[in-house]
Formats: C-alpha cells, sequence, structure tokens
C-alpha cells in the first residue's frame, strides 16, 4: 500500500477553507455564481497576461486565508505551480506572503500533486502543521507560450481546450476542516505517443485510466464505492476515450464521472471546442463546486483526479510526445461531528 | 519546529544510494574523477541539447538503481526537475521507468526540494518505502533557453555562471543507508529586485542567508555544530555574498563554507567566469563529493543549502525580478553501526 497512501481514520488530512477566482468567460459559465472572485477583464489588475496569472494566485490565496480567518504567517507550507514557464505566476504572485515554498510542475494535474504532498507533509512527525495548496492558469498566456499568441488569429480544432483562466487555494490543517482526505497516490507518466497540441484530452485519458484502475485495484474497491469520481480537464473528447479505456477493463463510470473541464463551460452558448483545461480549472471547480458539496454533506466520498498533458512546445519540435499524468485523491466528509 | 522538519532520531529518513553523471567541461573540472559516468559530447546519445538532458537524466538514475541493487519497480515515487520548460527533461528521461512521479520547479534548487519532499513521504505513515530524487541540467539547453543560443556567441559578464552539464540521483529509503536526513526546511521566495540575468549568484545569496540564519536560530545552533555548511551555485560572486550578508548577523561560515558551483570547474584553466549552476550542479557535487564523504564518515554533519534563481526570460522583458529560494537539508552518518 505504499504507493497508495490512505491515512490511519484517526489522523486524516483536512481541508480547512478552499477559493477559487476566475476570468470573464468562466464567470459566465454555469458554475460563475458560485466562484469567490471574477475579473470580468481577465487582467486582474495587472498590466500583462502573465502578471495578470501571478495576480490572480496572490487573491485566491488571500480569499482562502480570509475564509479560514488565518493570518499569512500561519500556513508552516505553501505548495504551488501554474503553467507559465518556470512556474512564473506562482513565485511571482505567491512569494510576498513569506510562506515556505515549494514549487510544483505538474501541468494541468497540478492541484492533485500539491494535495497529495501537502497531506504527506501533514502526516509526517514534526510536518506541516498548516499547508496551502495553489494551482492558475491563464487562457491568453498559455495560449501565447503552448500555441499561438490569440492575435495571430489561429483557428482551433474541435478537440482543442480552452485552458481556463482561474486558480484555487485550498488549506489544510490536521485538525480542523469537515473535509478529509482518506488517500492519495502519485500518477505515472504515460505516453501514448500522442503530437497534437489541440488535443490535450488524447494525452491525458490513458494517464487518468492508469490512475483510476490501479488505485480501485490496490484498495480493492469499484466506482460505485464513490459519489463521484471528478477529473480534471479531460473535456468532451478525453471524457469520452476515459470511458472507453475504461469500458474495456469492465469499469464504468459514466454515471458518477464529472469532468471540471466538461462542468465550465456552457458548450451551447460558448465557444470553447471540448471544454476547459488547465492547472485553475480543476483547482476553481474542485474548490467551488465540489469542496463545498463533501463539506455540507451532500456528497460523502469523491475520488479526484486531476488530469495533466506533460506538453513542451520545444520538444514537440524536435519530435517528442505529450504524455500525461494523473495524481489521485480521495475526498470524504468527515463523520461524527455531522 | 513545523516549518523545519526534524526527524525522530530512530526514524530517520536514510539515502542508500547516489549517482551522478556529467559532461566534458565537467569531467575536466577537479572532480572528474568522483562522477560515476561522462560524455564528452555533452550529447548522451541524444540528437539534440534538450533530448541530451533528458537522456542524462535516465542515465543517473540507471546508475544509482544499480548501485542500490534495486530494480526499477521499487522505488514508490520519484521526485524530479530539471531547467527545461516545463521541466521536460525529467519527465521525457525518466517516464519510462513507470515510477510514480512528482515534477517539481525550484530551478537550481530542485535537488534540495526534492530530497526535503522525499523525506517527508517516507516519515508520513503508509508513505513510500523506497523515494528517489532525480535532477539534472544542461549547459546548452539551458543558455539557449535563458538567455542566448551558443551559436549567437554572446560576450559573459565575469559575474555569469556556467549552468552545469550534470545530474545527480538519490535513492532514499526507511531502513537502508549510511547517509541519514536529519531535518528538512524549505526555503522562502526572496526578492532582492535584480533583474541581470547575467548574475544569478546575487539572487540566491539572500535566499541561503535567509534560509540559513533562520534554520540555525530554529535549532539553536550555529555553523560550528556542521562539518561542512554547502551551498548549492552560489559560484564566486555568490558565495562572497552570502558571506557578507551573514557576517552583518554575526554568523561567520567562510572556514566551513563549500559551494558545489565553485567545486566544479578548475578557474585557472576553464573558462566559467563566476562558476557552475544548475540544478544538475549541487545535485553531482552532492552525490560525488559530499554523500561519499558522509557515508565513509569523512564528515559527520553536514547542512546542505541548495540554491535557486527564480528567473524567467518572458517575466523580465515585462519588468519582473529574479527570485531566490533556498530549502535547507541536514545530512548526518549514521551512527551504531559505523
Amino acid at each position: 500500500m505504499s504507493r497508495i497512501t490512505v491515512f490511519d481514520p484517526a489522523r486524516r488530512p483536512r481541508i480547512l477553507a478552499a477559493a477559487s477566482a476566475v476570468g470573464g468567460e468562466e464567470f459566465h459559465g454555469p458554475l460563475g455564481p458560485l466562484f469567490d472572485y471574477h475579473d470580468e477583464s481577465d487582467r486582474f489588475g495587472a498590466d500583462t497576461w502573465e502578471h495578470a496569472e501571478g495576480a490572480l494566485s496572490h487573491v485566491v490565496l488571500s480569499l482562502a486565508l480570509k475564509r479560514a480567518g488565518m493570518d499569512h504567517r500561519e500556513p508552516d507550507v505553501l505548495f504551488a505551480g501554474d503553467l507559465e514557464n518556470q512556474c512564473v505566476a506562482s513565485h511571482e504572485g505567491l512569494g510576498s506572503f513569506g510562506i515556505p515554498y515549494c514549487g510544483l510542475y505538474g501541468a494541468c494535474s497540478t492541484v492533485g500533486e500539491g494535495l497529495t504532498l501537502a497531506s504527506l507533509a501533514l502526516s509526517a512527525p514534526g510536518g506541516a502543521r498548516v499547508a496551502a495548496v495553489v494551482t492558475t492558469s491563464h487562457y491568453c498566456a498559455a495560449e501565447r507560450q503552448f500555441r499561438t499568441p490569440l492575435e495571430y488569429g489561429s483557428q482551433r480544432t474541435p478537440t482543442a481546450q480552452w485552458t481556463a483562466t482561474a486558480g484555487g487555494a485550498f488549506l489544510l490543517s490536521r485538525d480542523r476542516g469537515e473535509v478529509e482526505i482518506e488517500a492519495v497516490m502519485p500518477g505515472r507518466v504515460t505516453d501514448a505517443g500522442l503530437r497534437d497540441p489541440g488535443n490535450m484530452g488524447a494525452a491525458m485519458a490513458p494517464a487518468a485510466a492508469d490512475s483510476l484502475l490501479r488505485y480501485l485495484e490496490a484498495r480493492g474497491e469499484g466506482p460505485g464505492d464513490y459519489d463521484a469520481i471528478v477529473t480534471g480537464d479531460l473535456a468532451k473528447d478525453g471524457s469520452c476515450w476515459l470511458s472507453e479505456l475504461l469500458t474495456k477493463e469492465g469499469v464504468l463510470i459514466r454515471e458518477r464521472h464529472f469532468d471540471c473541464g466538461t462542468l465550465l463551460y456552457d458548450y451551447e452558448k460558448q465557444d470553447v471546442h471540448a471544454g476547459g483545461s488547465g492547472c485553475g480549472c480543476s483547482a476553481a471547480v474542485l474548490a467551488a463546486r465540489f469542496f463545498p458539496a463533501i463539506a455540507r454533506g451532500e456528497m460523502r466520498r469523491v475520488l479526484f483526479l486531476a488530469t495533466g498533458a506533460l506538453m513542451s512546445p520545444s520538444s514537440l519540435l524536435q519530435g517528442g510526445h505529450i504524455s500525461g499524468i494523473a495524481p489521485v485523491v480521495c475526498l470524504r466528509r468527515r463523520e461524527g461531528d455531522v
């Protein structure tokens, strides 16, 4: 059981508070009213898209700290990452809090990696008492860096996803909060030989399938043991491929599967092609939609598979592939004081 | 003590094996004979510098596994990172091992962040039994990405550092190995307002000073409690600035201070300006020079401060700064079975 860490039920890490912030497009989607903060201009007071993402990360951690009634000096460690080169949005936006910092790169899966490592840091004897996790993404910064600047007006293919301008922050504690982390499992790097930067879902679906099958087998469980199986940002096409891959293995999740990238936008009214993606997509939707549902007891046990496409533009130009990864976090409503 | 994790002496994480690999310039430096593997061409069998770094990461983990007599299926988790955008060298070079993967970005300090998180993962009840840490850097890939491609023949300033073509791998265990990890502490992001990509030492020295002072104060210790205080890659100028910053606070380390970036090259014969830098610099020198010295009992207690300059070329063009970070790892010879 060492690849999956199942925490002692009496000492599970707990999520004390979560906060979310989004841009205009995300605010106008079906989850709009659930987000804690939005900026219609996507600028968050900054003068470039890259700096806007840093400002977004600062806003979202400030909101989570306020909700927890916590001073910025209280978290012992901060796990953070984003999609910009050198994860610059995170350390520029969050450095001024002065919280000991661990930078992560898990592409769009970073919030899952962060929750995993924060949980381990809280569980280690002598480790952190309070840990923060923050991840963000920004549509305009991501398009410029990974594909083409928006000003070029490139055509997007039907499988292309819309990198969410969004961020989520979580504060984890050893002894406070209604949502517990029951188990965590890091993902493996899966390489299906893909090379299309307009089709991230295809790169992530095999990773999600690999992680879900390994997880369920190790725990001796099936999808029916969960109220919801939530993937990060497979979007419309990736979700179908995950369903196909799992069906081949006799695992059926469709009726309890939710995908953050699919939930974020209104496909009828918004021109987002396959749906949402990005570090901030799964983080904001987890913070705004699923975390409160678990805290209120509407869902009792949720399996969260953050999904990431490890895509490097320079490697693609050199013949490299787009790998995928999907860390797993099992969340549950705390029992006893419901 | 929650920002510094001091492990229970009976249950300290242990480093079972380490391995290093370097390019030609590093092999011709004073530490050359200590490295486990070198490639005079810096290509490691690959056709681009970026892919060469991936190949280097694969070689160095293979060597560490061989030294430990360990199959690639044994590590429960792998912490890895490098300097390439999207940390692509690490997941491309290491993904095929199939080890559950956590990607890190701590710039040149990544090996310190990796050892910190691996130690916490081993200590958490139900956590990993064996963890791997791998970091790499490549001179030609880094110059092209962060400054200018080598073909441009740009002039380098005296404070410029030479990103090492190097990598280090460490295998950590709960119950095997002569070198123990006594304590770990994540670094804080320090922003001294610097903007010169030809002077990384200036950005890292304040971070190293911040971490060392916080660490020594929290533990009630002084530099004299250590056989060596080893910084990652401050190089010649950064080491002087660290010394000045500490002297102001009444802390004198000079006689026991070693810097991996300063040790790696021969300043008389090699044109490396201020000295070495990079994720792989501190990892390879720790693996080849200090880890064996501690394992043999020549050094009993060593404080390792990996240093990183969180430099983003795109942020610099937008008026951003180069921040620094320096996680701390306290290493010691295992007692009892010496």
